[in-house]
This record gives C-alpha cells, structure tokens and sequence, in this order.
C-alpha cells in the first residue's frame, strides 16, 4: 500500500466542492483505482468484458439445471449476433466485448467471431470422477492469462468477465462450499430458475458430488479443486484475473460464478483483490455470502441474476463517474467556494 | 392502466433471452417506461438534469447548516463553470443540464447561463412568520411548470430535478414531517455534514418551528405547507413535477429535498408517481422513510448524500440500458435458443 499516495487521493478527493464523503462508494472507488493505477489522476480506458463459455458434464443429466445443454452454444450464436444482454450493454456503454469458447459442447465454424479456446468439448460429470485432468486446468488458467494479455496490448485498463454455461451455478455452489466451509445447501441457489422440487434435486446431487470428492473435509489447491468439480469457463477465468491484477488492471467482478473464480485466483494469489471492484449483488442464493468473505461493498442491488457479466457491464459507467469527478470536479479553492465551518 | 399493453410489455419481456425476472429491477423499469409512453418500444430521449437553487432564510442564522449561506450562490458559479459533480456526471452521460435561480440570496448578472427564475432572494425565516406568501409559492410552481414545458418543447421525454440550497435539508425535513406524521427527530438528518452538536441545534430549531407552524397537528394543503416552511426551489421542483407527468416525462428521482418535493406534488396530483422512476437511496437520514411510503425500490444505494441531482444522473445509464434491452435484445424464437424445461 502506497501511504502517501493514499493520503493524497483522499486529500483530493475532500478538496472537492462537495461535503466530505457524499459522493459515498463513489469517493472509495475513486482512491481504489487511483491506488491500483498508482496516479492521482487515474483513467478507464478501453473497458472490456470477457465472456467464457464452456459446457458441464453434469448438465447432460438434467440433475442440476432447468435449461437444456445446447443452450450454452446457442447462447454463444446469440452472443455472436448481438442479441444478447450483454450485447446490449456493452454496444451503448462503449464496453469492447469477446465472447470465448472454453469449452462448449459443439464444434463452432473456424470463422465465427469468438476467441477459439476449446480446452474439451464439456467437462466430464463430476457425479463420478474429476470433471477435468489437473493438466486441463492448468492448461485453461494459461489460456485464461494468455487472452488477458492480448486484451492489454490493445491498451486496456479496465476488465470485467462474464460466463455462459449451463450447469456452471452447480460448479460455482461446490467451490464456495469448499472454499468456504459452507454446507451446499448454504451454496446452492435456484441459477437459470429451478423449481422447489428442481432445487431440493440440486442439493441433493451437489451433496452427492461432495461426499464423493471429499469437499469439505480437507483442504485442496485450487488446481485439485477445479479439476474435481470445476469448469473450464470458471478455470480459465480463474488465470484471467490472475494475469489481469499482475497487469495491474481495473477488475469488475460481476455476480455468483464470477466471484466463485475469484474465490481461486485469490486463493492461488491474495494480492488479486486489491485489483477488484464488485459490480453487484447478484440475487442468486449464495452470493451474498461471497460478498461478505471479501467484504465487499458492490455497487449495484438490482436483483438481477442472469451473468454474461452483465452486471459488471452495468457497474462500469458509476467507475467511470468516480474516475471522472476525481480528475475534473473543482476544489473549494479552485471554485472560490466556502468551506465547512466546524462547531 | 392499460392492462392490454401492460400485458403485451411483461411478454416481450419474458420472451428475451434471459431466464424469467434475471434482469430484475431493470425489468421493472422497461415495464414503467413502455406504460408511461404508452407503447411497446419506449425511448429515452435527450435526458435533462435541472437544479433549482435557492436560499433559505433560517440559514442565515446558522442554526442548521454547517456551511455559510453564500455557498448556494458559489454553488451557482460553480455549476455555470463545470466544476461541479453534476456538471461531471451529466457531461459524460450526455444528459444536458440546466441551472435556475429559483431565489438565491444574490443578484447574478444577466449574461450568466442560468434560467433567471428568482421569486425573491431567499425565503424568510420560518422561525418567526411564514417562509413565503402564499402567492410566492403558487408563482414558483407555475414558473416550475414553465421551465419543463420549455424543456419539453426541446424533444426531451425524460427528466431529474435536482436542487442546491444551504438550509434545504430543514425545509424538506419539516414538510416530511407534515406530510408523513413524523417526529421532527425522525426526519432531521445531518445534512452536509451537521456536527452531533449541530444535529442537535438543528432538531431544536425545527421542533420550534414546527410548533409555531402547527405542523404534525391539521391537514394542510400543499401550498400552505411551502408558505411555511418552503423553499423556492422545492416550490419550483413541485410544478416540474407536475408538468412533467402532465406531459408523460419519464421523471427520475432523485434524493431526500427532491423526494419531499414529490411528496407535495402527489398531494396536489397522486398520479404524478406513476411517472417517477427512484433513482437512489440517499444517505441523507429519513430518505429511506419517504421512500418506504412511496413503497419505492430504488436504483443505487451508493450511501450519495450530495443532491444537485448527482443520484437522477447516476441512474440514467441504468433506465437507457432497461429500455435498449427491451427494444435490443433477441427473443428465444428469433435467436433460436431453446426454452426451459418445466417439471
């Protein structure tokens, strides 16, 4: 942590023609990223959001997840086309948007408009052995770092990631359950939007799934715990953050799979959280409680749970606000306007 | 309500391609908008911010502010130059901004870039009479009606009022008070920044004139209520409340003066709310209060506490982005992606 730096942040930020802290989370965003970008005058340049996609072996069963399989690739057609939310966002924001595929069911058209990054065709079904090889997810956390890197050649400062994957709430739910020491059913929500008797059916299978891996019982690596029940979206987002806070870039993480990936990098290196800013709490179960491990104060509560990284794409017009009234806003002085008087 | 388009609108929403509710408040506000414009593909058109500035003439005493009465004034030149949060927040969203002297305690020059709309420099001291005649409160409202007609005639379909005015949290603290039959104690915040000393003063002073004015004991009509205790720009604020949703604006609104100003318009007209998107909770103590009686989820809760209308202009992106989804984003027919399966 860089003292002096902090102080003078804070020092520019109260100087503004503004009562000390009423511009609330937006004046904490402002010394974040001035600290990350190490500057008194910090930027957002070139905003990105990733978007991973891979498929689960699980989902194939139908155990977890009220969409079939095939939406996941037909998401990414959808995706491709501009169709989607985060097409939307992202379009009117000025957000650059690359959709990958980590691992989807399907062999895409070499000249579809995506970053091929195929690790398999869906994981294997973690009911009855490690969803990848250990080798597999190292291979999608290099992938992760590699697609990172090429983003910041283009210039870019600022990065949110998003996910598609039917089945990937499932994989998300048994990480925090094991990262967290929480049973599954304290990590299992509802994802695309199971039924009461869709959800008891989750739980159960997750419970299954756990007992099977030894979650919750032992410690694992993040590479172990990938490998037995992760996916390859979550695996390859888990080295972006990774490369992202080495680049010392602007992380927006986005909602419940999201901060589960955030769960590994942070575990495999600590220091990425001083790179994060938490978009939103996302409405599915279980990620609030996410939230309160990092003591996160997200800037948006719109009860939206849909991923893409659409929340992060949401949250980045308030961090450019922060970054904005930190560079152009007048001070007291420079405005020849009267301060506080303390009593 | 019509409840043929209303039906129509939940449809389109239902059928993007997106989980059932995922996008969750941003469902609620494309739903509003549709119905506020009356068609199936609203629009947000040339968004305005406009502050109403104004002095009061308790603070002239300096019972209830910590900051000398001339800030609203300074606040003024600073708007006029850019420098001010509002200035910042409205640059960047392309939301156009427009400044009246609804009654600041200073004679500006003709030439400065503000609408002049001064009924007198500055209340009088509700202390010991009404703060304005009853006469100055019905001239404000028509002038506030004027100023978003104007603004109308410009094309724009959406607007924030926002408000500047050292002594303004007393004002619409005592007129929450009336409204709501609610202690002064629980309507009185801190305002920019009140010492424990000064809330204290502060509270004392307001229970006095809540007293003398007899409030918390007889209906009374709105514009007796800004007789009293009233301020210039709240008056103002009132009649652009009412003009807009005359001309079916879409009005976001902004923070605790703002929401206590909405509160004497729906005295007069209670169907201006159905216009009104809350654009955030303020941290203003007794804000949450008055949004609980307009049973309001609002957008942000980013703990702002600094008006100007800096919270309407922050929630702007998010309205423009549930109104391109609604309008954008591809149907599971048209992107040809498959729809859940219920058990």
């Amino acid at each position: 942590m860089n003292t002096s730096l902090k102080q003078q942040l804070q020092h520019k930020i109260d100087t503004k023609t503004k009562p000390p802290g009423a511009l609330g989370l937006l004046e904490e965003v402002a010394l974040q990223v001035g600290l990350i970008q190490n500057t008194l005058t910090p930027h957002i340049i070139n905003p990105y959001i990733v978007v991973f996609a891979a498929d689960h072996g699980i989902a194939a069963t139908g155990l977890v997840n009220p969409y079939p399989q095939q939406v996941t690739a037909q998401m990414v057609h959808n995706f491709v086309k501009g169709g989607a939310a985060i097409n939307v966002f992202c379009r009117h924001q000025h957000i650059a948007l690359v959709i990958v595929d980590a691992g989807v069911n399907t062999d895409f058209e070499e000249d579809i408009v995506i970053t091929h990054a195929k690790i398999n065709r869906a994981t294997d079904n973690y009911l009855h052995g490690p969803a990848m090889s250990e080798a597999s997810a190292m291979q999608a956390i290099n992938k992760g770092k590699a697609i990172v890197n090429d983003i910041v050649n283009t210039g870019c400062n600022t990065i949110g990631f998003g996910e598609m994957g039917i089945g990937n709430t499932s994989a998300a739910a048994l990480i925090m359950h094991q990262m967290l020491q929480l049973s599954v059913t304290a990590c299992t929500g509802r994802g695309t939007g199971a039924s009461d008797e869709q959800l008891n059916t989750k739980i159960n299978t997750l419970e299954t799934v756990s007992r099977f891996h030894h979650l919750g019982t032992k410690d694992m690596s993040a590479i172990e715990l990938l490998s037995r029940v992760g996916g390859f979206e979550i695996a390859m987002m888990t080295g972006a953050y990774l490369e992202a806070a080495r680049q010392k870039m602007v992380i927006v993480v986005d909602g419940f799979i999201s901060t589960a990936a955030l769960l590994l990098a942070t575990k495999i290196e600590p220091s990425v959280i001083d790179c994060c800013i938490f978009a939103h709490s996302s409405n599915e179960y279980g990620h609030t409680k996410m939230l309160a491990h990092f003591k996160a104060r997200p800037l948006l509560q719109l009860n939206m749970r849909l991923g893409e990284g659409t929340g992060a794409a949401l949250a980045i017009p308030l961090i450019q606000s922060a970054v904005h009234f930190l560079n152009e806003m007048a001070s007291f002085e420079s405005a020849q306007v009267s301060e506080k008087i303390d009593i």
